[in-house]
């Protein structure tokens, strides 16, 4: 199946064939960065532009590698010192830079829905790089990615996504994509940040960890942030870290090759056990990676790449 | 005329065969900005230095596209956290980048004269992207350059310029390149922004916006710095809006393919109406795409090009 | 002798012979960046990441262009914003990036020793680019160049070391170079900031200025770090200078052509006279263009270079 969309706003509007069309590509360009000379020129004389209004430092790296290893000019907007702040509509800064020959327009935003918004009127590509609480699509593939990579398959896997799942974008698209592909996902966390309502997505969702956990083949954490983490949803860290974090007698209800997965970056000790983390369960850092080789792939197929048989050899 | 200058610092010391040469250029290098491979070699390993001691997201962004779709190497001067903040001198930071063996120093400061001062010891090329309240010589290029690739001349038309032009930089510039090049120039603000003695530069001054708009080709309206204005100058941003924002009715005066521009960013419902800003009368995008095919101009110019002749088709 | 390091994290761990290896290929780049096209391909498809927890515009930017002259892809990793700001330990960031194949990680970090730290545990080179109070190897290898190029030696010769030693890594690494390389070191500044302990390194130790220039074939001047130096440690600014400062009578009593180092940014009126910053035997801009080359060197050897006779004519 070829890829024929401009834009990648969200995982909700894909495909299951274009969600394996993008896992595809992007195997083919890991491989490229296994390479001694980890480039290719597929984006060469392309300018892609990272409009970071909501900084991240590791989402916008990410994204800056994987253009640099395209070949393309990267322009990193900073949102601190720019136009934003001097009144300008979003909508305005992005036609400014539309206007400067952008061919991809890579986007963070706190407001959910931006980047559709910025689709709707620019000629130029939008990735959305995270909006609000509402979709992170690349990390949606790069968790999918790094399933497939690591069980061979994804459907019919039990997987389990632990903590905040309420104002999670992670989340959010990770529920879009795995129950695209067939897995069986289980929601746990507090209340307060599990709302039932996420069982219409098909989900099971469940307030006891232990059960959550119980036969799962994927455990997949969310990062607790304290730094904007409403006083009233629970009552401290250490309660959460004591009711919900993964220890290794939680670990220890799944199956006995499962895997934990975590967007980074993670709170040892709050909802990973540090020993958990560095343990060869633990692919957290094949998640980096792959996060690189899934941004080539996006890059590359909204600028008109049709799949991974067009990755050069 | 072919050009034979190593600094670029003002317009006033330009000739109009000079300046003409700038936008013959960059109608050059607006053509490799619609190819599919938006690059040409003219300055690889050639290295430049965005030097923004006063931050300016949006030039210092079309100056590094520039040098990068020439193939140059460029490094940002980040002045927050630099030796500047250590007490360290203009002159000794210049030299110190010089000493990288940086060939091009792109400067922009608040201090009027700063980019001359420079260019007067150093051996690198300087081109000033804006000093304090003097000139802004690449936003008055690309203004011209925009004026006449939509009304195929310069001379003879009327230019009315609307706002602070006491304080503005840009104002400045354009008047220089305006007068050169044979346009009719009217100012037109409050009167305390706008003092008669730029008459003597060879403008008209009113204070009456209707006289100024009437029979105007463009409207170049100037950003309202309300963060910087300061209060003295006139008694409020509504006031200013009541009495000199362009609206429609007031454009009804100018001629009926008459043209508006703006430096951005611009303020809705301040200097200028939303719906004409949006209108098919505004060529603001266009001075944000023309600005990039002139700052390529300038940079392969005063790194030792000649003109248009040797840009590649 | 050929070189065969993976990271490079101080000077303490050199050998002579090491020492000499990166010179002569720093002077086989130099004589790159004197080319009309500065760059070659020796690291084209290699990333190289700047860690820089603590900032330093001068030194990351020295790193940068020197990776950018090699052809390498270049990461700033801005440590503001970063996920270090929001609790990850540093070997968790530093895993991170490695995760994203860098091959080279420069680091500067106010402890001392985290560059060793990471060098334990990472795949990627690791180059410190200063840590505390402790090494600043880069620093020490570009004044050995500068020495080397300018007397056409180092063995043998007097070299003076004037300013706050105590807590100065610049000066930490310029001694282990120095007395590896057959120098005379003399170290002079406020009893405070000399501790005589310095002379277990091979130092002679003095508080009388004077005594410290009389027969100095170089003198290298540290920077007064006014603003993090502590209030107990000397009086004042103007004591500082009016003790310890280079003035022309004082540097009257060393070799009449001692030259003069600093590694800058300098504070004229402080620890050095404006006329002696200025004058013929101020070396300190050579130190700034040949900082470029050794980083260069550096960079090159660390990722597999064996030494000069690799660096292309």
């Amino acid at each position: 199946m070829s890829w024929n969309r401009k834009h990648l706003l969200d995982i909700q509007s894909l495909t299951a064939d274009e969600i394996m069309t993008v896992l595809d590509t992007a195997r083919a360009f890991k491989a490229v960065g296994e390479r001694a000379i980890k480039k290719v020129p597929a984006l060469r004389g392309k300018t892609v532009v990272n409009l970071f209004v909501e900084p991240s430092t590791r989402t916008r790296i990410s994204f800056e590698l994987a253009a640099q290893r395209l070949t393309a000019d990267v322009i990193n907007f900073n949102s601190e010192a720019s136009s934003l702040k001097k009144g300008e509509t979003l909508k305005d800064t992005a036609r400014n830079l539309e206007a400067l020959n952008a061919d991809i327009i890579v986007m963070r935003h706190n407001a959910s829905g931006a980047p559709h918004f910025l689709a709707r009127f620019l000629r130029a590509s939008v990735v959305n790089a995270g909006d609000g609480a509402h979709e992170h699509p690349t990390q949606a593939l790069l968790d999918a990615f790094t399933v497939r990579e690591k069980k061979g398959k994804i459907a019919g896997l039990n997987v389990t996504i632990l903590g905040d799942i309420l104002y999670s974008r992670v989340a959010r698209s990770n529920i879009w994509a795995l129950t695209k592909l067939g897995a069986n996902v289980t929601l746990c966390g507090p209340a307060t940040l599990v709302p039932k309502v996420f069982e219409q997505m098909g989900c099971r969702v469940t307030y006891n960890v232990e059960e959550a956990i119980a036969g799962a083949d994927i455990i997949n954490l969310l990062r607790i942030q304290h730094e904007r983490q409403r006083k009233t949803m629970f009552p401290s860290i250490g309660e959460y870290a004591s009711l919900f974090g993964l220890t290794q007698a939680r670990l220890a209800r799944a199956k006995p090759d499962a895997l934990i997965m975590h967007p980074g970056p993670i709170n040892r000790g709050v909802e990973i056990d540090s020993q958990i983390a560095d343990s060869g369960r633990s692919v957290i850092l094949d998640q980096v990676t792959n996060g690189l080789a899934v941004r080539m792939a996006v890059l590359f197929l909204i600028n008109g790449g049709k799949g991974p048989q067009e990755v050069a050899a």
